[in-house]
């Protein structure tokens, strides 16, 4: 399957780079860059210099939206991405960028890609949804040609984490998921409902250090957001695998069980929060988006270490 | 199957009495009374009122709790209930009580009942919990040996009705909710998630006023009822059937679809609201409570409307 990693690359998505390029059925196409976990130039840089730490320099990286769906002004990094991911994205531990940043745009990127390789493309997505969206009110013909959309974001049936009801990914633009669930394209929405459940510790990625030169600096940057975790979260030890594994579940639906509803994306004080659309569904709409509800965290875990290991 | 219906007899509650005593493979033995849509002692009469109106004095009535878990003083009506219930609970048309209000505290109906019954009995509850966690916290063992409790009330995956995130019945008494969904007693949740969908319109009990003098009174009272949804909801129309699905439920669980989930019932601010608990499950604790997400809507407002005259 062909993926593009649309990414606000941070800790969690340099964790989830890595396992693409380990994942053995999976060919990354390129990464198209959005804010999120820091500004998006920043991401764009994180990116690049993470695939150049892994001698990735063939995978372009694209630069996509630098803020969410009708501001003008810039996403400014807010202080609780800075905890988790660091100031730069990347845990404060700098890394330089590869050869490999295209000026070509990010949503024509995407829309090229869609034309080209139809349905056997995956767009996962693991910051807000606004690189898709643009893509979608673009060019909706295109976008409807390929596989799906895989996302990291929303909570369903937990609280949030930037707010009671809202994820982060998700809270950060609320018009930009409507335009995705509207838009009829099959999305699976991999949420804090699955992702707080796939932890792992210090001691699962303490064999990362004897691996190479790239396993010892991810050692070195996931052990920044274990510490973040630690910091923020009384009821979990270690860190939770949220962006990992929406890839997995990009090339296998396995990995999670779910359902499919008719979910719409809330505005103002409950900013970000997904619901059931009640409202449509009793008009006679159907179901939009699969969230997933479950995971077998212990054997995705597994899987995750065996598979990263294989890209550094 | 028999059932006792453990419920805060407002009008929607009484619907799912008339329902019950449709329903083939139902055998109410008993109405044990809790407050919610209004005091307790209201609630007592309103169930009484209403089997009498149904000529059905032969089932007893239990007075329960009249507040809930921790408090010493009695409920009060909230206005949101009076504005759906009416003040007295029953859209404001005054019936006589029956001749079937018991001496029996509701409790010990309730734990007598499940250990002459056993596997046999269902507890369905309306209101909130307070009387299942008070007959749970009394004799545990006893109350192992039901087959189970259906309750209609949460919202897992939809807003709350008397906050953003809480459910009428299940925010009246979250320590209640909690010492049930502990119990390992087997529970089903049917709540908003599902309730909302299974609507009724004035056309739907336009019949009942020809049937006889309870179906008159039936269609006055519900006529209330659809006044208040008219005046509280913008985007549904008439009203839904959140207590009948429950006794529906218990009788016949194809009736809805969903997930076994580990939930817990939150306080404070957030009092009432369900998540999935993801804390226990990251401990090993397994899934306690199963929450409609699906119903086939226009398949069971047909059994609805067929079954309920059948009492009239």
């Amino acid at each position: 399957m062909k993926l593009i990693l649309d990414f606000d690359t941070g800790i969690d998505d340099a964790m989830a780079i890595a396992l693409a390029l380990g994942e053995e059925n999976a060919e990354v196409i390129g990464i198209t860059s959005v804010f999120g976990n820091a500004e998006v130039d920043k991401c764009v840089h994180n990116a690049s210099a993470v695939l150049k730490l892994l001698n990735r320099e063939d995978i372009p990286v694209f630069r996509g939206a630098s803020h969410k769906l009708g501001d003008t002004e810039d996403y400014v990094q807010e202080p609780a991405s800075g905890i988790f991911h660091g100031r730069n994205g990347l845990g404060n531990i700098e890394l330089p960028a590869g050869n490999n940043i295209s000026d070509q745009d990010a949503i024509d990127f995407i829309i090229e890609s869609a034309n080209k390789y139809e349905d056997e493309l995956i767009l996962v997505t693991t910051g807000p949804l606004t690189n898709a969206a643009l893509a979608i009110q673009k060019d909706l013909p295109a976008m409807q040609k390929i596989k799906g959309i895989v996302s990291m974001g929303g909570a369903l049936t937990v609280p949030g984490n930037v707010s009671p009801f809202a994820e982060a990914n998700f809270w950060k633009d609320s018009e930009a998921n409507n335009v995705v669930f509207d838009s009829g394209l099959p999305i699976k929405v991999i949420g804090l409902d699955v992702t707080l459940r796939t932890l792992i510790t210090d001691t699962d990625i303490e064999p990362w250090k004897e691996i190479s030169e790239a396993g010892k600096t991810f050692h070195e940057i996931v052990t920044y957001y274990f510490k973040a975790y630690a910091n923020s979260y009384e009821d979990l030890t270690g860190c939770a695998l949220h962006d990992p594994l929406a890839v997995s579940v990009a090339l296998n639906s396995d990995w999670v069980t779910g359902e499919t509803f008719r979910i719409k994306s809330l505005y103002d004080e409950q900013q970000g929060r997904l619901v059931q659309d009640q409202a449509a569904l009793n008009r006679g709409e159907t179901p939009n988006v699969f969230v997933a509800l479950g995971v077998d965290a212990e054997a995705y875990n597994k899987h995750f270490l065996e598979t990263i290991k294989k890209a550094f």
